[in-house]
């Protein structure tokens, strides 16, 4: 029943477990540069964007991801003027990152161009920020960016990108957290998707690490809900040049825009760790 | 390859979903008066319990449930002597209710025999506080129990039932919550499990309204993952005769018992509530 057309399904052979979507049919597909690209009408979610077998997107769950990998940084700087987005081709995490009025410039640096060209026509809500003048889309390689960037330009990056295998392989691992560091002004942020807290806690530790190691004084995570993610509880680990307690809480209560899941109570829960984390990383 | 006998699958037809676990081999069968129960070796949970093909319990990510299940509301009464768990034949929230010293007595009242013997046999460690001098294993119809109580009787009554179908679904209603707030002394709490935020608000609101028609004067909704159940997110909500807001904080903090995932900070953490719940709650 659930091997043929009418489900999509993500088998986590690690984990000995796979998540199956019931689709309406099957709106696109294509093989792109970089990896390969499916996009589904499925009956619960909305639109599903699938990348070499991996759920990305999708209508109806993507508002937790994508406020809970931006919003939590943002309100954690200071003064976020300039954030750089490497990956997130589907615009979700700009579209968030713009609603700040004290964002002046967010760059999307995507690899493959054709992830934001199927967002466009697929998820119209998650690019109906691309035209702000403050929005600049770029569709070449994060890793390149970040070092023919210059030193002090940016007040937060937040690294949306699939897991640690393929074009993302690279996102994961301390010369790329130490260009980034070098790449921070003063209070700086980086935030990074970091996998399955249930799931990935290896790989979690590694990147305190790693972040540790390329500079970084402060290391932190934060948990969230994510359905169409493998074991359904996910995780964004942030690397800070200063305090990463520090939150602009009253900011954060008086936000200009509309949520779904964030709030300034679920900013401060997010942060707090289960017992199995604060043994795994003790 | 999902509907061989390699996998479990439980479909959510109303959602459009479907979770698979890699098993190894079946470990036993049967129909009870109640219900059909199956256990299974799985390839990364450990041995999983299956009722009427929902997954109920594993061995690998119990902890979650039967932590959240338990300890905010026994932390929430300033003195919880008596317990009652309704259902929760797994052994697995009694286990963590006689953790408690303040615990006198806990009564679980499970209909089904059979889940609780199979409990003993496939999950021991569940089961490793059934002889406490403080436990009391019964097996009949929770919704008779609580009727045939004495009024003021008990502090805190746990439900940790199967889904609102079948054997539970008189456990889900006004008239059992009516009849919970008679038994339950001042102070009293009563917690019942509330399926997924994500899938289910139409049910936690109706609870809470039902809570509240009862004669509970405050209700609260606190929020976990749970990977095996839909979504993998869960909730429990929680009706109160007085503050639920109380908190034995001091005593959580020092508490004489490990846990998982609980902690003094999680306890708080797990009552904020998501923008999309205050809305749908307003």
């Amino acid at each position: 029943m659930l091997n043929d057309e009418k489900w999509f399904t993500e088998i986590d052979a690690q984990h000995g477990s796979a998540l199956s979507l019931k689709l309406i049919e099957k709106l696109h597909e294509e093989q792109t540069l970089f990896q390969r690209i499916e996009i589904y009408e499925t009956e619960w979610l909305g639109t599903l964007m699938v990348i070499d077998g991996c759920t990305m997107v999708s209508d109806r769950d993507n508002f937790l991801y994508h406020e809970m990998m931006t919003h939590p940084a943002l309100y954690s700087h200071p003064n976020p003027e300039t954030v750089w987005i490497i990956g997130g081709g589907d615009c979700g995490s700009l579209r968030e990152v713009l609603k700040h009025p004290e964002v002046k410039r967010a760059v999307q640096i995507e690899i493959d161009e054709r992830v934001t060209r199927l967002a466009e026509q697929y998820f119209p809500e998650l690019c109906e920020s691309n035209s702000d003048p403050r929005a600049e889309l770029r569709f070449i390689d994060g890793i390149q960016w970040v070092k023919d960037a210059a030193a002090d330009s940016v007040d937060v990056i937040i690294v949306d990108s699939t897991d640690p295998v393929g074009p993302a392989e690279g996102l994961f691992n301390e010369p790329f957290y130490r260009e980034c560091f070098r790449c921070l002004r003063k209070d700086g942020i980086l935030i990074q998707q970091s996998e399955s807290p249930l799931f990935d806690m290896p790989l979690i530790k590694a990147m305190h690490k790693a972040m540790r190691q390329a500079g970084f004084s402060q290391t932190r995570t934060l948990f969230f809900p994510q359905f169409i993610y493998p074991s359904g509880w996910w995780s964004g680990t942030l690397a800070g040049k200063s305090d990463l307690t520090y939150f602009r809480e009253a900011d954060a209560r008086n936000k200009p825009f509309a949520t779904s899941y964030y709030n300034a109570e679920i900013h401060k829960a997010a942060f707090v760790e289960p017992e199995f984390f604060r043994a795994a990383m003790a």
